[in-house]
Order: structure tokens, then C-alpha cells, then sequence
């Protein structure tokens, strides 16, 4: 069993208008040393299947399901449980 | 210039809905072997200020706006720019 950390963001060029607010309320707060804020999802899950076959399912899942590869970039880090 | 990266989870013990739908999706989907999908969000800054003011403005920022600490645990990372 491993532990899968996905971390999607926004594909480069693409609008981030959700950045943008969190970015605007910011600077109201006050916290006006803070630029570039991009906002994506952060997915845990837990993953039976062989080491080698990891990456490929990986990849697969991220395509069909949990992201929009159009307009979303997508990484992932695998931990041994 | 640092690039700060935040990863919000839902707190243990708090319903995911969103994590649960898109188990059951995955399991639609052929991908059986996949458990415990917890789904967060991911947050990108850039953050101008002196490395020892950092994590006090991160804490900040994370409680003020970026998550709601009733229901969710936050983690950061800083990366020099």
C-alpha cells in the first residue's frame, strides 16, 4: 500500500481568477508582500498495486478523472507506507 | 523572494465529501484498489520578506483567509527563490 500526494495547479498562461481574489483579499489584509498567488487542489490517496504499475494508474487516474489536462498541470509524489 | 508552497487538508475526522465522491468515481472507473481519497487544496505564493518574519506571516495568512482552522490542517513549504 502506498500513500499518493497529487498536487494540481494551474497550466501556466491559463486564468487563475480564484489566485486573483485570494491575491486582492491578501493585499487588503494588508500582506502586501504577497504576488502570484495560484490556488490548485492537493488529492491524498492510498494505492494497492504493484511499485511498477504505479506510475502508469497514476497518470491514467490524473487524465480521465482528476484533473482537466486543457487547462491543469498535475505532479505527484508516491510514499512507501 | 521566496516561493511558498501550502497544502490544506481536511482535518481527520471531517466528512470529505468531495474525497468520497471521487473515490467512489475512481471506483466506477476500474480503479478498485484505490482507498482513503482526501482531496485539499494547493497554494502557490510568492512572499517578499525577511526569512525570519516568513513563517509568522504564513501562519497568518493561513488562519486569516487562506483556511478555515475549524475543519482543515494546513502544511507549508519555503522554497528560496
Amino acid at each position: 500500500m502506498a500513500k499518493v500526494k497529487i498536487y494540481v495547479t494551474p497550466k501556466q498562461g491559463v486564468l487563475d481568477p480564484q489566485g486573483k481574489t485570494v491575491e486582492a483579499a491578501l493585499h487588503t489584509l494588508g500582506y502586501k508582500n504577497v504576488a502570484g498567488v495560484k490556488i490548485g487542489k492537493y488529492i491524498e490517496l492510498e494505492l494497492n498495486a504493484r511499485p511498477a504499475d504505479r506510475e502508469k494508474q497514476i497518470n491514467e487516474m490524473c487524465k480521465k478523472l482528476l484533473t482537466n489536462p486543457v487547462i491543469e498541470d498535475f505532479t505527484f509524489q508516491v510514499v512507501e507506507a
